[in-house]
Order: structure tokens, then sequence, then C-alpha cells
């Protein structure tokens, strides 16, 4: 069983706006809400591919109360956690037309020492999952160390841990050994104070993590897994489509693969799948969703080794 | 008692934003959910002057919820009555440091005649009171003639009656004998297909409002009322504040005059108090608040009387 947590999940509002102008007034259509959050991205991957995945995440107030009833609607399997903040929201009026977002992400409340022990108990506390991919942004409250202890304990207890953050939580969430961490190229280089995919992936492997996925956008990504290093990419670019969302399906098919048993496959198998399924998620309108193609769109993908310097032991 | 009814009410949402630009991300504070709709204000401008007053209004779905949530916070006696469609939302981002405001308005969804019907059951099965409100936008599933008949209907029964709308309504609310129409001059010109304050006035008199308060911004109002005709205005703008909601408060004054056992005041008093309220709305941080020195600015307001050829009968 795999565990997506979300500890800073979000209610993703979204209105349709033609000719958005700032300062002036729109008449709309009544916008959309739906639970979001990078965990439930990777849930809703998961579940939609047939994988055993539970969605965990925080939930407080009346935006909580329609952030679990999304999740409820979806189908996803979830257990969320009573908080004493309001979820935060996540507001986006979408121009089709200028084919721009605009956004506008709450920081949402401080947890509580009992919140942020709830929310650790909650994932402990289930039957020990064969992986856990950890996602997004930590909440107010919720330090990086004790970040770097959640994952740490899930690893004593047998599970294999993905982690997706930036910041301070990426070096900690290293430093506690977890498996495979997949930040993009800012989250990178302004969490390792490095410039340049390979010099930051060496400075998380030096803190002790197990391998890195360093996305960048259009270019693909590096894998650093088990002594070997390649890049992948798509020999073009997915045309339309929606980016967000693309890094967590990415996220998924890492954790999918920490979740099966024996020895974590190679690298390239790493880069290959993960590049295969962002592409097929900006391919889709919503995050969350893969086409049916994703798999397929392995065969496309270049894979080409790095050679390095094998970092001091 | 006075009833300020809200047709088609909105949950107003507001975040605080630096810098807002197209396209781009930002981070918030969490947003501040309010009841919002021009009923709304004018029931909180009533009841914070000390008047008797109900705010009605229909409610729908989660965000009817955190609608009614808001007004029984408020203080504000109210009524709401259950419907179908979900209460819209307004959603505004300020930017106080460039002066502006960016509002998405949802159009709503459109109310069935099981719904209308209750509405109308709801405000009429009240004991008669003094005066009524029926202020803003009529909801999809609302027509014009409808309001027109619960203008006859409450008129009928002894009730005076103000409205405050646009369009094909405020025409059928002129022809049903309405005490006060408050138009903008926008809408007044807009309903009417007039140019200029004094002709769309002469048109929804002729109609068969009893008295007309056309306002036009900082340029002050023009109130026709008991064959009188008088332009009030302040000696300058108010410095600063916001103007959302200086309508409701001015509708405020009108409906707490026609409340009044006797005969209706005078053109310039109604003027004078009209002008003096929404100036002092402007100078408040919130739609339906007043300062404290709402009734003293009455002092202030220059009052003209207006010479205009009499109807024919």
């Amino acid at each position: 069983m795999i565990v997506a947590l979300t500890l800073n999940p979000a209610l993703d509002q979204t209105w349709a706006v033609d000719g958005l102008a700032l300062g002036e007034s729109h008449r709309v259509p009544a916008g959309a809400s739906r639970a979001g959050g990078k965990g439930v991205n990777v849930a809703r991957v998961l579940h939609a591919t047939g994988r055993e995945v539970l969605a965990v995440a925080p939930v407080g107030g009346a935006t909580g109360h329609l952030f679990q009833s999304d999740l409820a609607r979806s189908g996803v399997p979830y257990r969320v956690v009573a908080v004493r903040p309001d979820t935060r929201r996540s507001i986006a009026a979408v121009d089709a037309a200028a084919g721009s977002a605009t956004l506008l992400n709450e920081t949402g409340g401080e947890l509580s020492p009992q919140d942020t022990d709830a929310v650790d108990a909650a994932v402990l506390g289930l039957p020990t999952p064969d992986a856990v991919a950890i996602s997004g942004s930590l909440p107010p409250g919720y330090s990086p160390a004790r970040l770097g202890a959640l994952v740490r304990l899930l690893r004593a207890r047998g599970a294999r841990v993905v982690v997706d953050t930036s910041g301070p939580g990426l070096l900690e969430a290293a430093a506690a050994g977890a498996d495979l961490l997949k930040p993009n190229r800012e989250e990178l280089e302004a969490a390792t104070g490095m410039v340049g995919l390979d010099t930051g992936i060496d400075a998380l492997l030096a803190l002790g993590a197990g391998g890195v996925v360093a996305s960048d956008g259009e270019a693909g990504l590096v894998v650093a897994a088990g002594g070997e290093r390649v890049a992948a990419r798509l020999p073009r670019p997915v045309e339309g489509g929606n980016p967000t969302g693309a890094g967590d399906a990415a996220v998924a098919s890492l954790v999918a693969h920490l979740a099966q048993p024996g020895d974590l496959v190679d690298a390239a198998t790493l880069a290959r799948r993960a590049v295969a399924w962002s592409a097929s998620a900006v391919s889709m309108p919503l995050a969350g969703e893969l086409g049916p193609d994703a798999d397929a769109r392995q065969a496309e993908v270049l894979v080409t080794p790095i050679r390095t310097e094998i970092p001091c032991p």
C-alpha cells in the first residue's frame, strides 16, 4: 500500500474569466472547487492507474469540509486529520483566451503542537505502507526537523519514502535518508545554494539522500540513483495542456516503483517513467489526471547517461 | 419594522494582494468571507443606527451556509429562505498600494418556480412591515414582472417600498408604483433609454413611481419626490475610503424615512440624509458601515432646487 501525504493541502477554487483586467469587475460563471495539494494529485494519479493508495491530509474549518467532500467524490481512498486552522485556499482566475492563470495562494494558518502530533500519529498509526510520498510545502507550525523525524520513523518501520518539498525541509529529508527526493531546479538550487542540477544533486546525496530526481520543466529531468546518473527528456515539448501537476505525476511514478518489493529499479527506468507520466499529465486538463498513453510514452523518452565523479564516502 | 430584501445575495470573499499581476502566482494571507449583497448592506446600516430591521435573502449550498453564518455573527436580525442553487460568490482581490480592486462576480444559479414562490412567501408571510427595501440585481429565474407583482402586493398591504435595481426590474417596479426608486446614473439611463438624470427620472415618474433618487457618484444625487426636485452634493469629495456600499447607505436612509408614519418628508430632507449617509459610508472600510458622523454630515450637504416642467397628468 502507498500513502500520499499532503501536509499543507489547499482547496483549489478556479474561475474562468474572459479578458481578465486589473481593477475591473467581471461577470463569471460559478467557480469549481477541488481538493488540491501535491500529495492529493499524487494519490489521484496512483488511484487512476489501479494502485492501492491512501491520501492523508490535515483539514480544518469550512474549506476543510469542502476539501473532504471533493476527495470523497473523487473515489480516492483518504484519511483526513482534523486540525484547528482552516484549510487554506488557492484561487485561480483562468483566462483561456490569454492562456494565463492568475493565482492567489493562501499561506494557511499555523498548526498547533497538538495538530502536528495528530498528523504524524495518523500516518504512523497506519499499517506500515510499502512506500510513502510526502509532497508539497510544510504548513506553518510543522518544522523541517519534524519532517526529518517522520521520514526516519517511516524508514525505520520499513517503508520507502519519496519527498517532494522545498527549502530546509528538503535538506532535512535528505539528512533523514529519504529514498528519493524530487525537487525542481529552482527548489534544488535554492535549498542547497548550488548552481546547476548536478552540484545540487551531489549536495543532497552527500547529506544522506538515497537518490534524487531533479526536474527542469520542458528540459526534462536528471535522476541519480543506485550510483548511476541519467538525463531524460522528451524529443519535443507536449503541445498545449496544463503543466500543473506534472511534477506530481513524476512523484507518483517514483513512489509506485518504491512500493515494489526488491531492489529499487535503475536510474534509467525511474527516469523513463517519470518523464512519460509527467508528459501525459501535461496533456490533461486537470492536475492529478493521466492520459491513457502514460506508460506508452516511455518509448519516446530520450535517456542519456551522465558521468560524474563519485562523491567521497 | 423595516424589511431589507436581497433577492440575489452573494458571499463576498476578499483577499489582500500586494502587487497583483496578471498571469502570476501570489502568496496571500487568508481571505475574509462576508455575507454580501446590497440589501444586506442596507440592513447592516439600519441595524447599526438602531432601527428595527429584518434582512431577508434566499440561500443555498455550502456558500449559503457561510453566508448565513456571517449574518448570524453580525447580529443583524435575518430570515433566510432555502433555495436549490448555491449562493453565488463575489471574489475581490484588493491591491491596497495600487488602490484597485479586481472583482469576479458569479452570476449565480437559476431559481426554480418553487424557489421564487418560497422567497415571495417568506416576505409576504411576515407581519406587514412599515417599509421594505428591495436591493440589487434579480437572480436568474426571478422575473422583472414578479418583482413588480411583489411591489404591488406589499403596497396593497400598506407597506412603503423602495427599490434599488437595474434593467427591466426598475421599470416594473416603477409601473408597480414603488414609493421610491434609487438607480444610479448608469442604471437609470440604461433602463429608460434616456440620456441625463432629469429625463430618466421623468420616465420613471411617468410609469408610476412615487419618487426617484438618482445617484451620480461624487456629483451627488437628484431627488424627485412630492412634486419637488432637488440636486444635492457634498462641497468636496470624501477623501480615501471605500465607495462600495455608498448607494446602500443612501437606500437605508430612504427606507428609514419611508418607515416613519405620516406623509413622506420633502425632497430636500430625503436628499440631505441620503448624501450624508453615503458620504459617511464611503469613509468606512467595509460596505454596510456608517461613521459616527453620518447624521452630522447633513449640515454640509449643498441642496439646490431644480425647476422642471410638470409632466402632463
